[in-house]
């Protein structure tokens, strides 16, 4: 089995940067997959992806050599052992609210007796390796999310959980699930009391033995968290970046042309 | 019939930017389309999407009221009329050498008796509207693209083709099919021996009453061909916005951490 | 963000045409978005539709203006969630069957702290505007099905349930269930008990303050169910509609040839 | 092979009752299939229909031992051929003009020594039979579509092409090419000028030993050409029947509420 | 509604050779079921298939007359509704524990009063008869697998589960269950505590009455459980079939070339 | 650029083994991509694989290092053209039956000076690399197919063409092309003249100093093509390999029942 490269990183003690696809299409996950990268997260739960594109982005970013992760939609046995052997080698699962919820994922990950995870690995076994039953279980990463309310009063027993590798912050939810309304949604917070509970949470992870994640809106945030000492940082992803660069793009010209940078909205419907 | 908003464009004097669909994804129409550009083109020559995707990029557009437009692969009147069926309201056609050629292009895009096009517009029925069939002859625009030497040979008698609306120029092709391997190959032509036949081609086509189109690679040289009188640009593609964004963000956060902006090759699985 | 025309509708005191959709086909939707229906439902529990057909039908209806609802699977909060970050505007739930199911149906749809609502509406953003996060728990209305013996058993405990914003009405399934096999199966009951049924669950609904929705499988059945104070009914569907008028014209020209409306059955098998 | 019921059918002195897809969905053929129809055709000209789509429709009917054809877009050996090797019993081309072009036609349908077909029936060696290769030139049928002013010139000779099996009219291209603009767009032609050109191509056929087919509207239409002699009658399409039935359910709703049969123009646009 | 192969035979004494697909390839399953099956079953569960491809497999295999089963991803009741609806005349689902799990199985695929599944067989109304709801609930067949320490441990009281028709055994899961990793992990096992516990499960399948499966990895192995009473077998997948006869067909061609058996192994790029 | 492994091979004095593709399912090509084959053909001719199905398959088979390689359907630049921007490195077309015809294809294939093909390689730029435009013209292969009698008549001047890198023989349309139906259709041709024809062609091929490839059904027929000195060789392909496997499976347990190697004809239809 072809080792994880984000355990090799961990191991050499350097962070993981992890891009994103939020689009149901392979060639821009093959596009994604060449610009550097460490790992690259198909993201079923928000994203506008279902399993069947999820299986040719999979196999497009295959020839690149970056990691292959599935967030799922929900803790949710079929989803994740469906992703397993379709050949990710890291789950992100959403919402892990209690200790026991985090001992059902990580259960849902490893085969017996470490877990429940039932066994056809039917592509891993042509991506990963014919032996890839063999190392499953050491290998895969699994990143339990904490982003409620509830998470924070449990998380000292959610970062316990034996077998989980790390958890990943959703900054968007826990805002949400934190403080309610009152700031504006969205990644990179810089409210201190949002900055105290993301470092909050890096630090209880680290106690636990366990890594620690952020999901992130732009490269300086990013780095900025893995001075913080987070392991894993995810930077924007294919949405962002394609609909940022290409609204650049056509301000850049309307600007030049002394138009302004914007075009009348348009009475949308038609053709 | 909906009308045409490049003509609309035209007749009020101002210039129209294009955008440039390159992968097959209809949510990537569907984020293009909101981001300002005035027409957006499905390539279907040298973009990685066939006719198949095409129709769903085509009705993802549709609600942002962007002018669709379709690149087909070559002058083939199956590939045409199909396009135009599925309520393309521009159609590029590349590789047109000689006036015989432009005569044809123009002869499928119309119905008789202007022209020879087989009637049955589908789905144009619906997104374009019921009367369809009276106003596409005078609503759909034609452009014939001239990249070769054999085009810019035959440039007089193809301008003055009755019933094409513009040429359309591939500067990638013009300066291989003009000078072969002397300059690397790509949009933005800086030579002053290409400068001079891009300007002469949109000066020949204005001569002779009909638009003219540039296949730009960036803003600012978008906006410099609008002064020299281009009646289309197209600015980029979501391939190189996606693949330029994502870079960037990586290289950021790579230098922000102090790394450099690159990260080792890894050893891609080939081809 | 858009408004949702059902609130704007049942704020006029309007009932709300709804079409459906049981065909994994965008055109499909595109035609039957151009017929007059105010809604359109896509029916991801008996439909032969999947998630990811949902998408391009989402997508083919959006230039139509028909406010787009998806029936899902199941009282899954992966499912119901998708749905919505897909930009869909109601969410149909089917076999729910006490408060407490009700209570978690809309917590799923409803963003902290009214609900759990994950936040990350990827294509929602793009369709229903950049402000959807804002106002999306305010105008997504959601229906919970009330359609077996156990729900009529508890009516005036789901129908109380706070968020909730309407009950909607399986008549096949109601019928199976408060009767078993004593009536046919269908649509358009005609038996006293069962209109007793649905007028009780239609006056309960009213009574708590909510709507209530009937699915009818014809126009006058549809009808008369708006003169029961029915909000919301949905009309036939897209298989049946299409089965219907095929039958009918394939039989009018036997009929015509003297040939009888029907044809020998064949025995299937072949080509 | 399984034999081709159209010409059992030809043989018994019966008209071939022919049904037309131009939606792209299996599901949609599938339903279609199950109609009553002899035969069905895939429309790949003006149908909103790929090669790709096709092939699942293809598969989707093959259980009702409904006749499969397909409408190809052009006279294309490359589209002729790869319909033949999907399973299609019949293909239909439009806008074959001369004899020439019918002889090109025949030949891309026919095995050497007959004609040029390239062996290589993937999927029909599985739908009509491993014993595909020995009997296909005899069992799939050819039609050409008659269709334009020039077609008309040269009617004798394209009927009297060896091997074609009959030709195909496409009344709204016909009246087009004959009459230009002087008439309506359309099918089930009334006009003395379009019924008498349209009984002369049939009686044309007949004279020169082959089959006659026309595209109808409607199943009066239809019959009253099976009354002319035409062997073959296509009757509306799925896209027509879809929206007619639709259409007619939403109006027979709004009349019977007492809102008149038409619901206020929305402003398109939005969600 | 078309009768139950499966059930007839067992009616007649006959084994059932069940296929196996894996792959999300309509024509595959075209293809595998022309090939002498009496069943074959689209895996839901580990098969690099999702729901969209096995609609497109159910729809392709349908005229060869095999009948279609399907192996749903986990006892959820979307997904075994959904595949009942799409036309599965058999549903096998994986680890199920105790006779709750195996009765809610029960109860997913019945209709009122016998179970809880909804009514709306949407594309079952026209691959398995009009009168699908009628006779549904006496003709699809129910299958519990027994793969894990837990079921074995209730053996008795999942066979005796009302309406279940038979346990299905995952050789591989209930190795890894019982034994942990004292045995490589796969099929056809032959220690002598694995064989006894395969042999006891079919037995007390059969005290209680109901049906024994059993998947194996060859068609010797599958003869053999036969011999011991499995009531069906599945033989091998289409994953293992191919791929097995590709690699041989390689190896023997270098072999006849004297190159050795293998090929150096290439670098391939990873994951 | 990734370099050609084919020309390496020839440079080194091997021959080529290349698998075929005839299933439009992205898993099947990575699955045969992993058997040990030096190049994998899609395709697109007689394969049941259309242009969008392709590009997952070149996606899937990437990482592998296989060489992949295309046959068009026709000669068409359109065709050729997007094979090649999707990545492929070699193409293979079919009814090549003059030196004119061969020229048009080697044309289509080169960027000038050398051709006329058109520069946009989309996705070759990522999956050949960023300097795919530069060497591209020296690295991909280019084969005509002679399989006519027409093209044997030709062969001198065929083989003979400038730029053209080998011709392929399709041995079931030669014997055809050459004998009509004197013999049964099908690959590895035993009659004297049929052996004398294809030894010619690669002689004929080898003293004009290009290579020759043959298609071939068996290990055995392909080692002996390369004794008599072809230089690539296709073995057999997925359709072929996946129905002979499974035939055999079903064979051979029916067999080991003892209730004969086949089972009675199943009346098709239904399900």
């Amino acid at each position: 089995m072809i080792a994880n490269e984000i355990r090799r990183l961990w191991a050499a003690g350097k962070p993981v940067a992890n891009g994103w696809l939020s689009t149901s299409s392979p060639f821009v996950a093959e596009i994604m997959a060449a610009q550097g990268y460490d790992a690259l997260t198909v993201d079923l739960q928000h994203g506008f992806v279902g399993y069947e594109a999820a299986t040719g982005m999979l196999q497009a970013m295959r020839a690149s050599g970056v990691v292959p992760m599935v967030r799922v939609p929900w803790l949710d046995p079929a989803a994740i052992m469906k992703a397993l052997d379709a050949g990710a080698y890291g789950i992100i699962c959403p919402m892990i609210n209690t200790a026991e919820e985090a001992a059902r994922l990580v259960s849902y990950m490893r085969y017996p007796p470490e877990g429940v995870r039932s066994f056809g690995p039917t592509r891993a076994n042509f991506s990963a390796g014919a032996d890839y039953g063999l190392h499953a279980n050491g290998e895969v990463v699994c990143f339990a999310m904490v982003e409620t309310a509830e998470a924070m009063a449990n998380l000292e027993a959610i970062v316990s959980t034996p077998g989980l590798d790390g958890v990943y912050i959703g900054p968007a939810d826990l805002t949400l699930g934190l403080t309610g309304r009152k700031y504006p949604t969205g990644f990179d917070r810089e409210e201190p009391e949002m900055v105290e509970a993301i470092r909050h949470i890096c630090d209880s992870a680290h106690k636990a033995g366990i890594r620690a994640a952020l999901h992130c809106g732009s490269p300086a945030y990013a780095a900025k968290a893995v001075g913080w000492g987070f392991d894993l940082v995810t930077i924007s992803n294919d949405v962002r970046l394609l609909a940022g660069a290409a609204q650049a793009s056509v301000s850049g010209f309307r600007t030049a042309l002394g138009a302004g940078s914007a075009t009348p909205a348009k009475a949308a419907g038609g053709y």
